[in-house]
């Protein structure tokens, strides 16, 4: 027990050392002070090799800054709130493409005028993620993503064909799982408003288990079936590991030791053991369900995220469940994190490795990747060790205030 | 002289066995007995992974089984003539999403109900490619993608956005040119209809030649300057390659030296020595002009297709300059490509190597690889020896019977 404390305590060093060099990058680099907003596509060093901003991005650099104000005291730095304002105030002025309409932009000009549209819902979720102190705005956005997902998707402009097939990706329920959860977390109003979209996003990813049990997918049909070709067998084990702390979130919100543990056997287990290569370590982006070949070019390469997610899923099934089993699988996750990802030389993660682990793209940031995809996990690691040094099982109660 | 010649010859006859495999592959495994088309998505063996029916891939399958067919003694069989005409019936009755309207779909279900639609030319390119023996239908659709490129592209579909440059894709100019070629190979009515088309295409494309004539750019505005950004930046050396044959064979028919320099050396020669990967041999996929990082996760991988692209353009360039630096260029992308993507064990290649020439995606078609890619190349090759094996320097005249 002894000898765990300890090497709990140097993660938790480790990461929150880890934090303050992934913050610090993005502060010096990111910030335009000329138009407000964050540049997005940085080069290893963090030089802006293209000044367009993407939506995705912005929206969680705001978050993530509001979020390290709020919880960390190191953090709680004029610079850092003043810059997530002027996130803030960028993306009301310009991310919707057509206001009043509410569909955003998926990039923008370095000033804002829009570049590209995605005829899906995560631009409008970041956005509403970045205005979780703005009851309000988030509320506006969110009801009109609702209806997009729930009610008629059509104003997301994607035609309606004949031969493509109802399916719900995973991506969709799990999104909103994740809004509902962050923001009810410090609004009870919102809490309740939101408790039974909750649920249908909980039973909506559960649907993706499928095969008995044995296969997460990621695209099911509406009514919970597999659908059929390279579609129905697409498995995505990063997905499948955010869903999983998702559902842990919803489980301990619920109080519902049933979800809890299916969520740790399903999503978390049975995806990574599936999903981490046995032979140069590291979790696949992407596999079919019967071992055939994907046909997605980057299929085999690791990248970061999916380990961040796996990071934060294995501590908090750990700290929810007190099973060293999954305290075991983060330590082996964060080992090959932080000797693979980590650049020591100028700060920040590489997001893109091939296979066998070595960095395939150089890039701190670009489309996908921002501050908040390194910052991100490592805050909530970060923040969570106090509860995790007290003694397994830990009451749930004790653990809500860190993740 | 002498051994260039045998080596030569000894080239012509693997280009001739491969080619035989390589067809015989896709005659036992691709065709639907059952709705007539062509599956696209096989596997390493052969097998079908997915029923879906790619357009491009159904529209060049049709065109080379054609063309096999009326260039090749050995290929003049029922079963090829038959399986062409299957395929063009099903491309007939199904590829439009909404006729009469014109536009295409990328993908359809086996029995031809669309499952998406691309907001480019590209499906209908392919379409009017396969219906190159049915002038009338070939030349309705072939106006109709004029008049989106050169008048009106609102019909594609695309968002206008005030943040989006109006750019061009060289992609666009060098399909037309290509097609072009083929309209008017055997047709002159068609290729004198068509011949100022081809002038603007070739022009437009020499726009991508940028920096002081130091690189070939894939993005260039539409009065020919280079574009800021990753956009701007961006290259892709196996379509330069494949602009560089297209020119070569627009400078044929114009009787253009001049161009023919021009062609090989900025689109053969600069873009293959810029492209090509030092260390462990290939083509890059893609590539940033000032060595950046590119942000596509596939830029260092080592496709099928820029080494077909390069192989026709080496042997065309040769054959046309006499120029022995030119094949030698052929030799060595030639000794790459059977060395790495050949599949010994169950014929065709491989489609898609990470940088170092390991395989990454074992199967032998999917969305974008599909026969044509394959046999074309081989096709071209295998036919053009004839020509090679006179004394350079080669009267043009000679030459244009092969390719």
């Amino acid at each position: 027990m002894e000898k765990e404390w300890e090497t709990l305590r140097a993660w938790k060093e480790r990461m929150g050392q880890e934090l303050d060099r992934v913050v610090a990058f993005w502060m010096e680099h990111s910030h335009d002070q000329e138009h407000g907003g964050f540049f997005t596509c940085l080069g290893r060093d963090g030089q802006v090799y293209d000044n367009l901003k993407y939506v995705w991005l912005q929206g969680r650099q705001v978050w993530m800054y509001c979020r390290l104000y709020r919880k960390f005291q190191r953090f709680r730095r004029s610079e850092l709130l003043d810059s997530a304002k002027a996130g803030g105030e960028f993306l009301l002025r310009y991310a919707r493409v057509a206001p009043p309409d509410k569909k955003c932009a998926f990039v923008l000009t370095q000033s804002g005028l829009p570049v590209k549209v995605q005829r899906t819902i995560f631009s409008e979720c970041f956005y509403t993620m970045a205005m979780s102190g703005d009851p309000n705005e988030a509320v506006e956005m969110m009801d009109q993503i609702i209806h997009w997902v729930r009610e008629d998707s059509s104003g997301l402009g994607r035609p309606q064909l004949p031969g493509a097939p109802a399916a719900e990706s995973m991506a969709v329920p799990m999104m909103l799982l994740n809004l509902v959860d962050q923001l009810g977390e410090a609004d009870e109003e919102l809490a309740g408003k939101y408790a039974e979209l909750g649920d249908w996003c909980a039973q909506r990813i559960l649907q993706h288990v499928q095969r008995d049990g044995q296969a997460v997918l990621e695209n099911v049909s509406e009514d919970g079936k597999e659908l059929s070709g390279c579609l129905g067998r697409h498995q995505n084990p990063g997905h499948a590991l955010e869903a999983g702390w998702f559902l842990l979130r919803h489980a301990l919100r619920k109080g519902n030791p049933e979800l809890r543990a299916h969520a740790i056997e399903k999503f978390l287990l049975l995806s990574f053991h599936s999903g981490w290569d046995p032979e140069h370590g590291g979790l696949f982006y992407f596999q079919d369900a019967d071992n055939l070949c994907p046909t997605q070019l980057e299929w085999d390469m690791k990248l970061w995220w999916p380990h961040s997610e796996a990071m934060i899923a294995f501590l908090m099934g750990y700290s929810d469940s007190g099973d060293p089993a999954l305290l075991h699988l983060f330590y082996q996750v964060a080992e090959y994190t932080f000797r693979q990802f980590r650049d020591p030389e100028y700060g920040e993660w590489f997001g893109y490795l091939n296979r066998e682990g070595k960095v395939a793209l150089t890039i701190k940031g670009g489309p996908f990747k921002g501050e908040c995809g390194t910052a991100g996990p490592l805050g909530l690691v970060d923040s969570a060790p106090p509860a995790l040094l007290t003694h397994p099982p830990f009451p749930p109660v004790s653990r809500s205030r860190f993740f």
